[in-house]
């Protein structure tokens, strides 16, 4: 008996905003598990921003997905044969490098386990993962907001923002976030216990920023980059702290420009602190604790979107990117 | 008896590098003290590189010099007459902003107390004050350098560098030191205890720090901005921390481009972060202590170029922007 996976191919470099004829869906054999091996049937796909950067030229910390190959992604699966003993048939697992497909063949060392009693499986691809401990890092790794201080989040809707959010309202904080519309605006400052919305649509952010944070921001979490982190700069109180997440912004080149008003940091001593989720995936046992009490707690409201099905994954990516999601984007399968 | 004084006004706005025609030194009516004023005859000018931010068309936190208008800056003198009994004739003391004159009167309130028994009165313009402070602002308070650490210093022959250097070997670090000649370079590896040098216009800094800080630098303190920060960027080990110190760059424009890879910040989890001695200046005291201990125990070379009478001050400063001194340059009246 042979097998066979559907999966998703890069069939040309986006230019600019990627278009769903990028994509190609095609058939590929599937080995059967080796020594040591298993079979892993893709339950929930995870969409994310940065999987952008791995479609352009440039490589990046993500790698550069070869024209034609598979696109990889982080994924919730479940072990359909085993050939581990670590992994038995029925065991769930995550993956980082084997979404955008249906099924795959590993050795069963590639993988992480995942207990179903943590939490609905599909969090480890959100709350539990990439985006949540990213959310963690720029929250409570570098900004480490204090209780009366003024934060702003930026693209807050999303998967990031919108844990970033509640995070920093967590720690007492006041938080203005921003985001593309009045729907997720109503969201942020309902659900989400955001103190202030602004439409970056609709609204001049940095006029905004002046009337309701006259004394300026203690801390920003910035999704953005490009013009929006110029904005920051200015708007920022003295020794005021902004994390760069660059999840979104690099792919039309906003963190590549570079600030024109960086001297506004000297002025003011305001530190800029990159970060990745990379940096405190060796603190995840304790952050997703910490998720899990606040969530007990009430204290956080974990959001999703879900489109079904592989042939839904281009679709999806594409409208992640045009902001036409709330919390984390997944696809189910 | 009425009495003038001679002062430096700004005769045009320097295009790039100043000219000495961009000076004019005239004479100005000085009043006699009213109640509570005194009358300073300068012995000391601070030449800051800073002041060329003044000159320009656009404000700062400086402020902008209006054409024709005296020059501002730094200055240590002696009361020559005084209807102030806080600083009674014979007192020495600071100005920030009576500097390019040979006198001046002001409300005592305006003016610093110099006490000489601290140290030389001019070591108040230097590392007892602006550019100490600043150095102090920059090592201490931002990078904060473990033993150990990689530590990198460029524009190392300054006011401002000098002391940062032995602010960081102080502190237990490795220091990689550049500037611009040989000369410089064996002064920073001898007297001022640097590990390593690298003259800035004679080698490739990028390719030379990746030979000799294989790893990565863990701190770095950029006077220089523009193509160097980005080199820096590029340079930063992972969790590296850049202090921002403005003080030669923005004249040219360095630190308005930004840095066109910003982005490695976020790959890196690197901090950037801008400051000025403004910010320090309420921890004075205590930084000062630190200095004079330092030196006590031998571990702070105090380093000064000076250059004699009023006329010489606009060749000093343009001297200083060329990188034609070392340590803090002064001019003695």
């Amino acid at each position: 008996m042979s097998r066979t996976t559907r999966q998703i191919v890069l069939a040309a470099r986006p230019q600019g905003v990627p278009q769903t004829a990028d994509f190609r869906i095609e058939d590929a054999p599937l080995a059967e598990p080796g020594e040591g091996e298993v079979l892993v049937r893709n339950l929930w796909l995870s969409v994310d921003p940065y999987m952008r950067i791995a479609m352009g030229e440039e490589g990046s910390l993500h790698g550069t997905v070869p024209l034609g190959d598979p696109i990889s992604g982080g994924a919730v699966g479940e072990v359909i044969a085993s050939r581990a003993e670590a992994l038995p048939k029925g065991s769930f697992v995550m993956s980082r490098a084997h979404g955008w497909r249906e099924a795959y063949v590993v050795p069963a060392a590639d993988l992480v386990p995942v207990d179903p009693a943590t939490g609905p499986v599909q969090r480890h691809l959100g709350l539990y993962g990439l985006t949540g401990i990213t959310a963690w890092g720029g929250v409570r790794g570098v900004l480490d907001p204090q209780p009366g201080e003024t934060v702003f989040v930026n693209a807050a809707a999303g998967a990031v923002g919108s844990v970033a959010v509640q995070l920093a309202k967590a720690a007492g904080a006041r938080v203005i976030a921003s985001a593309g519309s009045a729907e997720k605006g109503a969201w942020l400052t309902g659900a989400l216990g955001a103190d202030q919305f602004i439409d970056y649509r609709e609204e001049d952010v940095a006029a905004r920023l002046a009337e309701i944070a006259p004394s300026g921001l203690d801390a920003a979490f910035d999704n953005v980059g490009g013009n929006q982190l110029e904005i920051l700069l200015d708007a920022m109180a003295p020794r005021g702290r902004i994390a760069l997440c660059g999840a979104i912004a690099r792919y039309d080149g906003a963190y590549r420009a570079g600030p024109a008003n960086l001297f506004a940091a000297i002025e003011k001593h305001v530190s800029l602190t990159g970060f990745n989720a990379g940096f405190y995936f060796d603190r995840a046992g304790e952050i997703i604790s910490e998720f899990a009490a606040l969530e007990r707690a009430g204290k956080l409201v974990v959001a999703e979107t879900v489109a079904h099905g592989l042939d839904a994954m281009p679709g999806a990516f594409i409208d992640l990117l045009a902001g036409r999601s709330r919390g984390k984007m997944l696809v189910k399968l």
